[in-house]
């Protein structure tokens, strides 16, 4: 199947993310005249993007491709869009779906672009999405890989994965996303796409609380490694294939994450681990660390399946302040000798 | 089997792997009396570790402990040791080992630390030692892992793997080298253990290049992430487990280096990749980085066997003049829409 591409593409969610996959989208369609509508939860946001081009609280100075309009009026946003791409809080996506549904077209594709497990139900994004939608899974895709968007909105190479059970729809979506800076791999495995994303963020924080406590490179790629084995085991009990995980949007995103000053989750850890309090790396950041958030939820998952995940377990100790991060690291290398499978 | 530990272990090798294993057994063999003979090709090396218990030249200011003794002596230092241990540069292995082989005791145990192809043969380590001394590989051990030598030398915590066909021999050599700040996990699958090491040294030229370059931590997380693809490839068509190069020996062996500025090959990419020529990094540097002159053997075993490495090849040309380093970065991402499998 060759389809043309989409005219119209709506963007839901004006954060660092999205507004940098705005800009993605705007490149890749600018041969085929492709509209690229960004909503945005904030009247000054979405005035700054249509007048300078610029978001300058998530992006600094990055200059937006003039393509893309940006408005708080997501009726206006979604009218017509082939292409739903969407990028809020991952806790919060379920109670503004009803709003948004009857104001999908009833033939769009949903891209989701959220990393986060969702609290209380332990559903993944696209899950939430097939829910309160209704749509079939072969319209729902995601996007992950290392993908830090400050350095893709300055346009620094990078390649990602875009699933979808669909494969023609997944290589449509990824032909829409595709520039010189970004290049994306398709795949079929959305549950080991998800998982990835949304573990990656909890392991994150416990490297970053690593690195808050001075530890060295070697006990950082251990306890990386040691993450991606129990993120493997959680995607694997779920139905994904272990090859995702070995693959960009697993071990990549994991990797780029864990080295990058850029990450929340990461520079989020690092605090803890340089003694903050919970509610101090809270009011001291920007954005959102969905890692601390997802953690539990990631935890209550693996429990019900009966998967073991040691970091992701200590994790959660500390951050409900059962376990010091002191007593952090020497637990995640703490094991008997043992065999390595 | 519960064997006793070794009385006496031979460390063939005073650089800085060799001193800080030599270290690690002797903590761990502390409390049985064990015995560390090192031996020094330098006479005042030899000197400064018995008279100072320092090492200045690879570990600073380390003070090592007073059960390492060391001497330029080779029939002195294997004399009754019943765990041989080498660490010397993997090219001059073969033509040491015929003056060794009537030296090392019948019935010792052989544990490589050696991360190289040799080149001409496409031979590992472990296959150039079983060659030459005409031990079963039963009696030949491996050790790798994130073990960057600087950061063990400071007792900063780590884990490792020991493998070995001979699952009772890998415990037995684990055990030896069990300390507070090393845990080793032990495997059976040598070929993986070895190539992880090996490749992985070609990889970290790459990503130094892309450091050097300036590109980002995407960029790098893409590259580390199919440079453990393309490795993983060669491990399985030489019989090894993919699981292997997915544990410790492999990714995790592969980001310390890469993320670690103590790491050589990763240092030596930096500087080609900041413009500097091959003769100029060589001699920039106070010791070999394996991956320079690994990279051709390992290209050239990939080639027999038909695998596809395109980063070890892309490091390949710009290693023999063909493909400047400006060039390297968008040929590593530069690839069609396609699937990630």
């Amino acid at each position: 199947m060759t389809r043309r591409p989409p005219a119209v593409v709506a963007v839901l969610g004006a954060g660092s993310w999205g507004t940098t996959f705005a800009k993605i989208l705007a490149d890749a369609g600018e041969p085929h005249g492709t509209s690229i509508r960004l909503w945005a939860r904030r009247e000054n946001i979405a005035d700054e993007i249509n007048t300078r081009h610029t978001n300058s609280r998530y992006l600094s100075e990055t200059v937006l491709p003039s393509s893309i309009t940006c408005s708080t009026d997501v009726a206006a946003v979604l009218e017509g869009a082939e292409v739903v791409v969407i990028a809020v809080p991952a806790q919060s996506l379920r109670s503004q779906l009803s709003d948004w549904k009857p104001l999908i077209s009833p033939d769009a594709v949903v891209v989701s672009l959220m990393k986060g497990l969702e609290v209380g139900t332990d559903d993944r994004m696209s899950q939430v999405l097939a829910q309160e939608l209704g749509l079939p899974e072969g319209r729902i895709a995601v996007v992950s890989g290392p993908n830090l968007a400050m350095e893709i909105a300055r346009c620094e190479p990078t390649a990602s994965v875009v699933a979808c059970p669909d494969a023609d729809v997944a290589t449509w979506i990824a032909a829409a996303c595709t520039t010189t800076y970004f290049r994306p791999y398709t795949n079929t495995d959305v549950v080991g796409v998800e998982i990835g994303g949304i573990v990656k963020n909890v392991i994150a924080l416990a490297v970053g609380i690593c690195e808050g406590k001075q530890m060295g490179d070697n006990t950082k790629a251990s306890v990386i490694t040691r993450g991606l084995t129990e993120t493997t085991r959680l995607a694997v009990a779920l139905g994904g294939e272990p090859e995702t995980l070995s693959g960009l949007a697993g071990m990549g995103d994991l990797i780029a994450t864990c080295s990058s000053s850029l990450s929340r989750n990461h520079t989020a850890g690092r605090l803890l681990g340089q003694g903050l309090t919970l509610d101090e790396v809270t009011a001291h950041m920007n954005q959102t660390a969905e890692g601390i958030k997802s953690a539990q939820a990631v935890a209550d998952l693996a429990r019900q399946l009966g998967v073991y995940m040691p970091i992701t377990d200590s994790v959660v100790a500390v951050l409900q302040g059962n376990l010091s991060v002191h007593d952090l690291g020497p637990r995640l290398l703490a094991r008997e000798l043992k065999s390595e499978g």
